[in-house]
This record gives structure tokens, sequence and C-alpha cells, in this order.
């Protein structure tokens, strides 16, 4: 079949990968739209070492199984079903996994893939393909609200204006928080169908930070230099959700976090639902982020694309 | 009166140092027992810059104020009792605060302190002297629990087997708590009243971090170095408690604590009440932690006393 395949860093368009395996309990799925994040351009540089088809944004149709002939979206975590972490129900978790697109699992970047078949979601009608195709990056904003359950008007700082920050800042605005979005785009609060304020480049190397604090800050920058930054306008007793992973280590001074009680909480993959009903019912809107569309023979250009400084979504269409 | 002074990093006794300030609504404590904390030590060292008396562990008799000539000791925030924290009830959080013996606020290493009346506790009869000097950091212990309620069975790891160590890990085995301790004197396990296992030098550099995993991990080392290994034996989902302040900064990569979805909570003052009920019905033994006793005119060789590697509990009695 026709994809892409990651290897050693080097990306390359194939006419002739192997269709995915055949594991029992899965179904294949044709892939319609597939998203670029910037988990796939880390990928690309050599994260986590990568080979194989990259991709795990993707909205397709069942080819076989119960779901046959229906839209789905698939969550991208193979867990094995038999640990305790899945046995807990901690199946994102699981210590045996695979990851779709990410680690020992092919991806969506490609006409096939496969997934169990508990993973799929059938899409609702109402939800169009290039929506869908969001769906698993809005399950990770709504992490953070199952994690944390931040109360109405909790005052939340949502560092970094990229595709995943304006996510969060949605889902957090749509849950009724006090959203403020901080970046290098104060335009993009456009995109964004609540209300929220903007701090423009405020933890930028030499910039003041804010003398207000919030109970709730979200990193979403992936800069391994913004964390420290952020200790000086967290809330006593308030949580950073670390919601990106960064490629280098981070040099912190862990004493304020001691002093002030504060929470550095990582999150990763979201619930499905809530994102699909999100999505269904416009509290969250994503097609405005969508800034271009390639075919697979182009998924050099469009992976060159998507690593723009201030880029937003970029999709591929088999 | 006498006590001991710290200036620039150099401890000194003088037997003319000015009696404690007389605010309005504080009380006049004559110190009668204070304990040499790793903060102490650190503060010596430079930390913070502190001038003044050091001290915070103590127990005193009230010398005016409606506790005259009661036994007390002491919660060492001063809170300012009129900001959005203090009227949230979180003066321990207080941006105006000053802190007995660590900031802008003279402390117990003198025959005579002053703290806000509402911070002191009287100790019931059934505690001794020496086990009321530990109030403080047994209220510190507790803070954990008070912060996350624990599970009775959740199986906890403290590293770190010194003074604080042991303290989180008898409050936490008297909460119900399956603990493990890390640390070099698999002979401590003997000052905790509850059964605890025990992992010898697990964490130090060049030594293999054991295969089971903890759901919640305190470090209590105040070893900058530990923290990166914990993320190989915290549960997916788990939490780490950060119980000391370190003077150097950290070097961490955080992708595990996102993958994972860990969170890193720091964990500073903690409430008394707990903490004299425990010493009261013994949940909690401290007098086996003590190491030895010292006049305030030896400050300079308890200082050195604490300092040494493995030391345990000095006293300063005045």
């Amino acid at each position: 079949m026709r994809g892409l395949l990651l290897d050693a860093g080097r990306l390359t368009f194939s006419a002739d990968l192997p269709e995915p395996r055949l594991d029992e309990g899965s179904t294949t799925v044709r892939v319609v739209r597939a998203g670029i994040c910037a988990t796939d351009l880390a990928l690309a540089r050599g994260y986590m070492g990568f080979r194989g088809i990259p991709g795990h944004e993707f909205v397709g149709v069942a080819l076989d199984g119960p779901l046959c002939g229906k839209r789905v979206v698939g969550e991208i975590n193979a867990a094995c079903g038999a640990c305790p972490a899945c046995r807990a129900g901690l199946g994102r978790h699981c210590p045996q996994r695979t990851v779709l697109g990410i680690l020992a699992h092919g991806g969506a970047f490609a006409e096939r893939l496969r997934l169990p078949t508990e993973n799929l979601h059938a899409v609702p009608d109402t939800i169009g393909d290039d929506a869908a195709t969001f769906t698993e990056p809005t399950a990770a904003a709504f992490e953070i609200v199952e994690q944390l359950a931040p109360a109405p008007g909790t005052s939340c700082l949502v560092v970094g204006d990229g595709k995943l920050g304006l996510l969060c800042a949605q889902v957090l605005a749509a849950h009724g928080t006090d959203v403020t979005l901080a970046g290098r785009h104060p335009d993009r609060c456009a995109l964004i169908p609540q209300p929220v304020a903007f701090l423009e480049r405020a933890f930028e190397a030499g910039s003041s930070p804010p003398t207000r604090r919030f109970a709730l800050i979200v990193e979403a920058t992936g800069n391994p230099e913004v964390l420290p930054r952020l200790f000086a306008v967290v809330e006593p007793r308030g949580t950073i959700v670390l919601k990106t992973t960064t490629e280098r280590p981070t040099q912190l001074d862990l004493a304020p976090l001691v002093v002030d009680e504060v929470s550095l909480v990582g999150s990763r993959c979201g619930p499905f639902g809530p994102a699909l009903d999100a999505l269904a019912n416009g509290r969250v809107e994503v097609e405005p982020m969508i800034e271009a569309r390639y075919g697979l023979e182009e998924g050099s250009e469009a992976f060159e694309h998507a690593a723009r400084p201030g880029a937003l979504k970029v999709l591929l269409e088999p």
C-alpha cells in the first residue's frame, strides 16, 4: 500500500509498504484523513527511535469487523488487556502497549491501519472528516479536565498558542474556567469560540512574567526553558500540567515547587467520548486551525510545512 | 537574652541578643527545647540569605497572653491575616508571611521567641518536652496525608532514612499504607513502630533501582540527583512528593512524567493537630531519634554534630 515510512529520522514515501498486521480482535481501517502533530515532527527528528509508518491522528472507514463500513476514529494505545494496569482500566498505561504511529505500531500516514476493535469509536454524522481528524488531540486536551476536574471559574493559563494549546484553551473555557492564553499570535484568540485573555510573549527569554497568578497552568509549548518561568505565576497549591514531552532535559530549581506546594502533573492521551461530544455540539471548533492539505506522496513537504514556526494543522489525505 | 545568631553563613553564640519584637496579637514563649533540622543546616550554609536567630522546631512555655503558663508548640508561618490567601484559610502561603527562624522572623535557638498567639497550640501533658519538640516536623509529615489522602494499603516508598524520612514513613504507615523505606541504615527500621520494608542504597549513583513500582513516593533526601531516578519506580498515574527543598537545581528529563502521567507534588508545613494527636497516642515515636543534646553556648558544636552524615536529631536546651 501507499504511505510514509520513517527510518533513522528519514521520512520517505513508498507505494509498496506491507499491509498492517492482522492481529486478532483488531479492525482494518481505510484512512480518509490524518493530521500531523508535534510528536510526529519530534519522531522525524529521531525522538524515541521510531521506525515505521508514523501518524496517530486520523479518521477513516472500518473495512472489516463489527464497525465495517462506518466512519471511525481510534484511541492510539493498543494494550495487552491482561496485565494489572489493563485490569485496573488503565490500558493507556499498559507497559506492554504499542502506540499507533509512535511505538512499535504502524500508523495513520498510509492507506490503511489496524487497531484493536475496542479502540475504535464510530463518528457521529454531524462531525465532518476534517473535524473528526482532531478527535485524538481534542481527547488529549480533555485529559486535563478528567485528571483535575477544575471548578468553574478557576483561573487557567495555557502557555503556547500552537495546535495543542488552542485545543486545551478551548476545552478549559468550554468547561467554564477563566482562561488566559499566552503565546506569540494574539489573532489566534479568534480561533477559540469562548472569550479568552491573551498574554503576548510573556514567557520568553528576557521578558517579564505577568504579576497575576493562576490556579491551573498548562504548559503546551514543548520548550524546556518555559517551565521554570511558570513557577513565578502559579498560585500556592496550584497545578502546572505538562501537556507536551520535550526532547531535551530541563534545568529546574524545585525549591519554589516545595515552598508553594505546587503540583506538576504529566498529562498524555485522553478520553474520546467527551472529545467527540464537544466536536459534535460545537463547543470545540477545529476547522479554523487547518492550514494546509497534502497528499501522501507529498509527505516530506507536508512535514516541512508542519515544522514551520507557528504552523497550525497540516492534514494528509491518502 | 542568650541565643544563636546567623549572619552571612556564620553562626555565633551571643549573650546579648535583643528580646523578640512585641507585635500585637502575639505571645512571648520561653524556649524549653529546640531541634536542629536540615533547613537550619542549609540556612547556615547561606540558603535564603537568612540573618537572625535560626530555629523553628521547639517546645516552650507561654509567658503572656491567653496561654500564659502553659506548655506550647507553634506553627512557624506568621501570616498577615488579611490577604486573599489568608482569607481562604491558606495562611501558610500568605505572601507577606514571616517564617520563624527562616524568613524575617527571629527563631527558637534563643531563650525567648514570639509568635502570633493563634499559631500556638497547648501541648497535652502526655507528651514530654523531648517529643513535643518534634511537633513541627511531624506536622510536615502529616501534610502528605492532608494533601493526598492515600487509601489504606497504598504502596508507598519513602526515600531517605534521615529524620524527616523516618517521620514520613511513620506517619504513612500509621495511616495504613504499605511502606517501604529506602536509605543507608537498615537498622533504622527499628525506630519505626510499624513494620516497614527496607531498600539499601537503591537510588545512589550506579545502583540499580528496584523492579517493583510504587503508587506514592516521598523524596526526603534533599539530594537533587535522586529525583530523576524515582521516575523509574513510580507507577503510571502515581505521585512523587517533594518533601525537601534542595539548594542546587535538578537536571530533569520530564518526558517520563508526561508519558506515565505522574504527579510531582511539593509539600511543606503541615497541620499541628494530627501531629500532636499522634505524638500523644504513640502512633508516632520520636524519642529514639534523639542523638545528642547541647546547650545554646555550644551551638556551633551542635550544628557540626547535626551536619555529620547520618546524624539524627540534635536538640538545643537553653
